[in-house]
């Protein structure tokens, strides 16, 4: 048995449906889930659709095909590539797959908190390093890292503060890592930030036990198929491979993902669509007197000076779904996802009257 | 990290696709993984449809209304259903929630392989119940059950014999068991017995830690889609939905599951299809001089009295693909999943020639 007490719960955002009908509302906005306001390519849907004519079939264990494409796409080997269910599975497959007796993560102190709870599950302790501000401050990491140090987690765009590391310190962080630590690099948000972020394909050479993790559910909008993929070196990738679930991901989710590789021009209009309306979601938060932190990604993180809590629940009952970023240690600040640009304004209107009323 | 050697590896069935292109055939038929060959009710897939129009929106954490429908449908309360990603995943979550240091599990000798391997990776001992012919023999599982028992295993129809537990028997075998024991009933296969097989909702009074599992895969046709659950008391199914990973199952999946319980008469069709292909299917068997196990399933087992291994080789290379029992430590044997009656009578004449072949 767990220590469960020990085990922080992920909570997920509420669904724009349960919201409406709890207030009794029309239309809901949900920006609190960092979904593509785009959705996916049509391709993707059209394969979807094709795909549904095999319902009864079960999917290629491992998402054969997938994962040979993947690689194809990326300049890789298909031993060095693992499809999982969304990032998450992958996450919880590492810390599985590679955890020792006694053995530590390294977490920095606000980001996603998918990586304490697969460790806590497995008994891994976990070294908060304190950040620089919003950003993750690599000295803070490494100065964590000791004899006990199995992992290192560190996303970048990080989650939820949009931050990214500078590159040249990424790469002597990596490399100044001992051979027994597991890197892990989470790049979920990476297409969003654009040249500004080191590509972690660039860093595997730097060490031998980085791990990236990738998905389909953000900038390629299928986040209701769960497919994510981690790209690590064949004895990790196996390592993994021999712990997930026989059947882990499914047929739908490949065929999408498959398809969606394809679209690049989709995806260009995703990553420019996220970086206008973002400015605009980030100058309308301005002109409410607010400091967003500076965002890489397709969400921004808006500090209240507050309590959270009481304005994403004043928003949530004016139509607009929003997080706390209590999860992640920050319970003062909301993280707005970026939606299409009248969504994102109605944001801003409803985080106004929030405001309002929380100070009245 | 686990003790990889002792942890059995399953292999799953051959894709059509894969043996179409290495054999250069221009069909292939599958009756290697208990697929239906009807899949799926028209409103599943209609449903499925319907639900790719979202495929950039998280899927409900949890399938928050796919619990709250199959409670309704069975009679039980919403805290007694957890949704996983496949029943493999259920068997997972709950040896990772109840296992203790230096707990085991008591499994029939020749059963499906995902429950040995969840306990191993887990660190749970495993004490096989040696079987009363093909048939699972509860006075030998129940000599086996000690102090420190922690789980027992039993699937009802049991995969790959297709046999059934007589009702009294396994009322007092389930009766009499100790409370600090997690028995599973793994139901995935009891639509196709009737009523000649004790319906597991019948069985929780009978003890305070039942955990019946059940999937979307096999009479619903769609396993392309990952949709299992459990139904356990509220604090096992509270436990096990601590460990499990966030979007753990994914939003058509919900969709189709949803529907698929509204269309009574096509599961009807389905079974009774079953019932009149697979006594078709075992007459052919029999009249080649072999002796198929009587099966409740959707599959049967044939003992070939020599090693199946070259026999499913052969088969494969005439476009039929089937499974040898060998994971399930009878290798002898071949399973055959009952197909279209076109289907099944092919397999008959591939495996007539399959035997001709490696007798020569």
């Amino acid at each position: 048995m767990h220590a469960r007490a020990a085990v922080p719960q992920y909570v997920p955002g509420r669904s724009a449906e349960d919201v409406a009908a709890e207030y009794r509302l029309d239309r809901v906005i949900k920006l609190a889930s960092n979904e593509s306001p785009l959705g996916p390519s049509r391709l993707a849907r059209e394969a979807v659709e094709r795909a549904a004519r095999e319902l009864g079939r079960y999917p290629s264990d491992g998402g054969a095909r997938l994962r040979r494409r993947l690689a194809g796409h990326l300049g890789v080997d298909a031993a060095e590539v693992l499809v999982t269910n969304g990032s998450t599975e992958a996450i919880r497959l590492l810390v599985e797959a590679f955890a020792t007796p006694g053995c530590e993560a390294v977490v920095p102190a606000h980001t996603f908190i998918a990586y304490e709870r697969a460790c806590r599950l497995a008994d891994v302790g976990v070294r908060s390093a304190r950040m620089d501000g919003d950003t993750i401050d690599l000295s803070a990491m490494a100065a964590e890292v000791g004899a006990n140090t199995r992992f290192v987690f560190l996303a970048n765009p990080n989650n939820p503060t949009g931050t990214v590391v500078a590159r040249a310190a990424l790469r002597r962080f990596i490399a100044g890592l001992p051979p027994h630590v597991v890197v892990v690099l989470d790049e979920a948000y990476r297409e969003f930030a654009g040249t500004e972020v080191e590509d972690g394909l660039n860093l595997r050479g730097l060490h031998p036990r980085v791990v990236l993790l990738r998905t389909f559910s953000k900038c390629y909008g299928l986040a209701a198929l769960r497919v994510g993929y981690a790209i690590a070196p064949p004895a990790l990738v196996s390592a993994m491979d021999q712990v997930r679930d026989p059947f882990n991901t499914n047929a739908l989710g490949h065929a999408a993902a498959e398809a969606a590789l394809e679209d690049e021009v989709f995806l260009r209009r995703v990553v420019r669509h996220n970086a206008t309306a973002r400015a605009r979601l980030v100058a309308g938060l301005r002109a409410l007197g607010l400091e967003p932190v500076p965002s890489h990604a397709n969400f921004v993180l808006v500090p209240l000076g507050r309590p959270a809590a009481p304005v994403v629940e004043a928003m949530t009952r004016r139509g607009v779904i929003v997080r706390s970023a209590g999860m992640s240690g920050l319970p003062d600040a909301i993280r707005i996802s970026v939606g299409l640009v009248e969504e994102n304004d109605r944001a801003i209107e409803a985080l106004d009257a929030a405001l309002a009323e929380v100070m009245a």
